[in-house]
């Protein structure tokens, strides 16, 4: 038997390990891991994941939460085989891609998803009306932006809603990173996460 | 059976939810995360946390990996209950807390680490040459701080012993916080996070 | 003749020079220098600063541009002397203090103003409202905030009136500074700063 | 008489205003009133820039402080090059561009210097070391890094020259910036601000 290519039991798959497709956005690391913590999945929670882009929050729900339902939407068929192309590279066997635009490719999603995790999508303020009906009580939506109409739109969708312990936190991370001889701090560009809970 | 105070398979435990000491560090959330992330932790690792302070991160560790072993080190005798309390607050099972100094204390410890994290202490180059003489191959240890001279020895303990696919980050994540009737947003004191691993 | 307390051609007065009152913001030195540098004001400007606080803009404003007129408005009382008091300490003599409530209180002030700095005040968007009227064409405003609220205001209200040449940008300084005998890197807590044009 | 490219009396030019040359680094407008801000020029200062590049800091400060004299050192004869071309764009005339490699050209300056910004150079100790030599008292050195190295090598320079008042500032800003038709928060890369003083 093959070794895994992660093998560890911590989130954070450095991002060259991902395949990836030019153009396609790609959640970098030390985001990655502050989205991941935002949102608090249970061993066997549902998660839509929706503008799954390269797939890296599928591959690290999928390994970290082996019991958990995963469903990763996008509407790009090529991004969408780049996502299953991931998830088996980390050998991860519980997530299921859906081709498709949201809220619209939604409807076929049986399951009621206790967590929801939005990345993208044309229409976040629809996208966010949708998931919030079909969300389970208690459950929570977590979703990243870097715009600030993306951070505008969610928090208006959230207040409208009703969105319980609504938090905002912006990733602002430096890596020191090797060009040529050198060693150099470079950012990696800020990201809100921005997550809301639906309560009895 | 009471309901656990931290259900959830992820990692990043809000700050509140742990028992404090007045004047006792505490890894925010947001950079735990990061340094969590950092640890890459296997589910069976034998992990020393080095000036474990409040605890969060045996907590965390704990919850994630219940198959590792944790050994918390800490100096102060109040501080380690402080842990203990902490690990039955969160029911973790698999910390031991070591009252002592490092690297003295170390000694007694028999089973070799695969896994080294150093939150602090009184002389960090002092504690690294011992942690690496001490650690499994492959191992690997990360240390966090937030003062200059803590980066400098750091760095230039890990490039003495030689240590291999070195990294830094640095987290700087800004909350928005509720004070009185508006939201401002907070920054988080930024930190350092350096890793190295010792290699066959 | 004594010496002055700032001698200096540049900006970037430290904060400590200032005399403070309890729970009065202060404009931090480094995210003042950003400040500044997106006020982009003439030598002989007229510069209206609307919720003046300890009244660092002004000072600085008056000792690099002494031609220019500088109304630092500011409904307190009490914060309005600091203002004067400082303006004194640092020996700038074009800064007038109004005391009261804007945009209300802006009806007394005759002169047009060629440039607006909002620092703070009740209703942002009636402000901006207000002040884009009595702006000089061409003219430039820009508002600082740190909550996210003060942002969708004042974001909202510049594409309502038409600001050109938006501009957006976050400062997130950190310094470091000495606690006891050790040196750490803490974080001065994040700004938004926006600056929007009238022209012809 | 035309209209001068810049007619502001506040620093912080816009970074497009400046003729560049690919690869040759340019302290980004908001690093650069951080920068600006940390030198703490006279009037009549008697600056250094050594590592000038495109030569930002020449023209930022040869129209902040018309009667101090800069003397620019860039040992790329092109890069000097530029450097004029940016002082003649901006109508600044009290700005020498020498062509050498630092610290060896330094000979040739017979004016002592009072203010010293190191933006680069090969040996970096060894640069400051012979600056704080010429350096006036009381003078202010301000060094600014991007790297690890860079920023041991200037402390540790510092901590034998027995500096005083050292300060370590680390920018951080995110601009808002539009990327086709949305705009995203984007980080400038952190750079170190190095600053001590040389005292009686």
């Amino acid at each position: 038997m093959s070794e895994p290519v992660w093998a560890y039991a911590t989130p954070g798959i450095p991002d060259r390990l991902f395949e990836r497709l030019p153009g396609i956005p790609l959640s970098k690391c030390e985001a990655r891991l502050l989205l991941i913590g935002n949102l608090r999945l249970y061993p066997q929670s549902i998660l839509w994941d929706i503008g799954a882009g390269t797939g890296t929050i599928p591959v690290e729900v999928g390994l970290l939460c082996p019991q958990s339902q995963v469903f990763a939407i996008e509407r790009d068929e090529d991004v969408a085989k780049l996502i299953e192309r991931n998830c088996q590279k980390f050998a991860v066997g519980n997530v299921e891609v859906i081709v498709g635009s949201a809220p619209e490719c939604l409807e076929q999603l049986q399951a009621t998803p206790d967590r929801i995790c939005i990345e993208g999508g044309r229409s976040l303020g629809e996208i966010l009306d949708y998931c919030w009906q079909r969300l389970a009580i208690p459950g929570r939506v977590t979703a990243t932006t870097s715009s600030l109409e993306g951070l505008y739109a969610i928090s208006e969708s959230f207040a409208k809603l009703q969105a319980r312990n609504v938090e905002v936190v912006q990733s602002a991370v430096n890596r020191l990173e090797t060009r040529g001889n050198r060693q150099s701090f470079a950012a990696i560009n800020p990201m809100f996460i921005i997550s809301g809970e639906k309560l009895g």
